[in-house]
């Protein structure tokens, strides 16, 4: 019914996350009002991250050339790996500006169910970075959740035998947050990791 | 802080409609982890949109030719007019298919407050086809807003000497709403416009 450009298009818009089919309706309905050079500009933004969009080869984050600003950067303490679900997490740490060592990204969690296994993630590159490059300290900034936890007990135990020291983010009530809406496991973990006040 | 290529996409994607900084965010690096051939047919879909996608030069509706579908089409009834607000709601009624006449594009409605006046919008591309087609009955279909009353208004007044039937789409409940939430305009519209049921 829609030209046939129109509805490729809104093929594609419904291939992005969150976006059903009236929602891709409402968006090419209104990309096609943009003005030339604005559909040039986002057609070229696509085609760009295509073309130039890469995995760092040392910690596996994005960047626009063949190692990410961070690994490259001098005034990063490498001793210090803080490891991260995805390419995503990292620049929330970065926009807190408190961190300054580097950063692994494992692409993904263990998740049996899902037939994720250690191997499907960046664990052995993991493992190989601790191994060569000094690595005094291991961050886990993993979600709390089944899967998380699961992945950041196997790095622990597979580092035990190590002089690495392997810590992982807090687990607690986030700041501001009414008590009434903390679900169980969350107090619970709070209550066990309660910190001694005097 | 995001690789170059990146930030331009979420620029990009940040000019649609609904979608804010954090949703351009999630929505760049999901398009990340698509394969190449998907980025591809995303990027080559906004340019073909940019340069197939024309308004049909009789109705005002899209099409990838020069005139649209339902202009072109031998089995419509070319002499009953449905008159809509942008190009998008044709697709309402066609998708209904209870209309079998052709339709215009007014491409906005007359807005004092907005500055958009009656020569902002097709309006006399309007008359030009009722002068020229043999059109028997105008249907006036734009939403029950101030913006929509006016121009309905403006157009009726104008063919009030003409042999045209001028008729607007019914104001009253939508079907399956419960009545307590229905404003009072509109009820006050709905109580206005009661049929005789015996």
């Amino acid at each position: 019914m829609y030209p046939e450009s129109l509805k490729i298009l809104i093929d594609n818009l419904k291939n992005l996350p969150g976006i059903g089919s009236k929602t891709a309706e409402r968006l090419a309905f209104c990309m096609i009002d943009f003005d030339k050079d604005k559909l040039t500009d986002f057609s070229n933004a696509i085609s760009n991250v295509r073309d130039n969009i890469n995995k760092c080869e040392i910690c596996g984050s994005i960047t626009d050339n063949k190692v990410c600003n961070v690994c490259l950067s001098n005034s990063r303490e490498k001793n210090i790996i803080l490891v991260v679900e995805k390419a995503k997490d990292i620049y929330l740490f970065e926009k807190l500006g408190i961190f300054n060592g580097v950063y692994h990204v494992l692409n993904g969690l263990i998740s049996p169910l899902d037939g994720i296994g250690p191997q499907d993630i960046t664990i052995s590159k993991l493992l190989d970075r601790i191994n060569n490059d000094n690595i005094t300290e291991v961050i886990l900034a993993l979600k709390p959740s089944i899967e998380g936890e699961t992945t950041m007990q196997y790095i622990s135990q597979l580092l035990k035998s190590s002089n690495v020291i392997v810590t992982k983010i807090a687990t607690g009530v986030p700041m501001g947050t009414d008590m009434e809406y903390i679900d169980s496991l969350t107090l619970e973990m709070a209550i066990d990791e309660r910190k001694n006040m005097n």
